[in-house]
């Protein structure tokens, strides 16, 4: 199976894929957000695996908007604890860095790191993973990069120092997202599903809740629920809402039914087994 | 008054800081959001601007976060359209330029300029307005950066193209945040006035459906509304809900004393007039 991501080899996208659709995959490294969803909409890979909120940094919208104008579903999720660990070439010794390159997400999720080594500048760099390759092909004596284990291992860089994040709650959600009727699924069904949908409510007070309301007398939990502004519709906003429970069951069913009724648009993203 | 913000000089933070408070401010530039924050709790600045959520790339939590974690009041709000411009100094040519320096954010914003100039490489720095500095610091013949006018005009910049991000849907939202009785406000009063509060719904289904009752009762217009993980207690969620509505208007003063009632916190952020 043929899976892209966004990000060099090594990068927490790829194993976040591996996570889900296990080791046996072949990855399909894309340097942009846009070219991973188009190599699954052109087919040349089955499917994507992409990020779609962080614990720290909050929900990628690029990618809701990418999936929104595709014509993916949502077949699958996973949650990946963020480590970021010190890496250089192996004969590099800990008390010679001086330049340490990362994304720059990466480099301010290290911001204790840096102040308590002074001396050591953050060098910011497209791709994590990208960061170890570059200190592996410099090889130079006072530099390394920060990034997952997996990158360390691809490029044949040493760990120095493990897990220098400031904040070890830092856990990123992919989603796996493919073309329907394709068959993909993630390798471990899981007992709880989950479904993902977009709505526009009408634009009054009390439509969210009334909205909210064709879940809630059906006992739904919600998971996530999130509004986002139209474009070109000041003051009108989309709600994003992840709830418990499949497309099929006869409670979601009557809730979807009951939104339709009074939505100005409803969307169903995905319905999907999930397993953090 | 002496407003902090994060960034050098022309970062679009400050051109935000003056839009609210008016162009007579001092300016205190700060390396990080946390800096930022510091400066106000510690009295060096009077208030902050702080960038809270962008129309692409979502809310930022990390701001959330630190507010949460502060003492400080939301005092005002203020929206600013980003538009992102090819800067150079003043004897580059645009045939000739080869690379250019931004932060990767508004990098990954101009994807087809980047597509349309292949020769010319995205190179990420910190800062917008340092991406400027930096090539006029350079004074190179090939390099460029990517920034607001106000950078350009600070640093002596020439901007070479206008307006070359992807969507030009681009807009920040900034708070104007200070401590409680300074009596700091934004320069312009406005007959528009919203609330922010984050409160935590109890942990069953139906929950969050009660709790926006309390608003929906009152016709209380909800603007923005994010459900957000609960650090160290899984599948618990707060809940960052703006409305329309000064805190002592009597609907609010209702729906907050119904929202008390059934949840278990809820946290007063702010009550601000605003102006877009």
């Amino acid at each position: 199976m043929r899976v892209a991501y966004q990000g060099e080899a090594g990068a927490f996208s790829e194993s976040a894929a591996r996570r889900v659709l296990g080791s046996e995959i072949v990855g399909v490294p894309c340097d942009s957000f846009e070219r991973m969803f188009a190599a699954v909409g052109d087919g040349s890979a089955d499917c994507c695996v992409a990020p779609i909120e962080n614990s720290l940094a909050g929900s990628i919208h690029r990618n809701y908007d990418l999936l929104l104008a595709s014509e993916l579903t949502i077949a699958g999720e996973t949650s990946m604890r963020i480590v970021h660990n010190l890496i250089a070439p192996p004969d590099v010794d800990f008390a010679a860095v001086r330049r340490v390159y990362s994304h720059p997400v990466a480099l301010a999720q290290c911001t204790r790191f840096f102040a308590k080594h002074p001396h050591i500048e953050p060098m910011p760099v497209h791709d994590t993973a990208g960061g170890v390759r570059l200190v592996m092909d410099r090889r130079r004596e006072d530099e390394g990069a920060i990034a997952s284990m997996a990158a360390a291992e691809i490029y044949g860089g040493r760990v120095l120092l493990e897990a220098i994040e400031d904040n070890a709650q830092n856990y990123t959600r992919f989603f796996l997202l493919t073309s329907p009727g394709r068959g993909i699924a993630p390798r471990e069904t899981a007992r709880r599903w989950k479904t993902s949908i977009v709505f526009r409510a009408a634009n009054k007070p009390g439509a969210l809740f009334r909205a909210l309301g064709a879940f809630a007398i059906f006992e739904i939990d919600l998971s996530k629920i999130e509004s986002r502004p139209i474009e070109g519709r000041p003051w009108e906003y989309a709600f994003y809402l992840d709830f418990e429970g499949k497309l099929d069951d006869a409670n979601v069913a009557r809730a979807l039914d009951n939104l339709n009724g009074m939505a100005e648009m409803v969307r169903v993203l995905g319905s999907y087994p999930t397993r953090w």
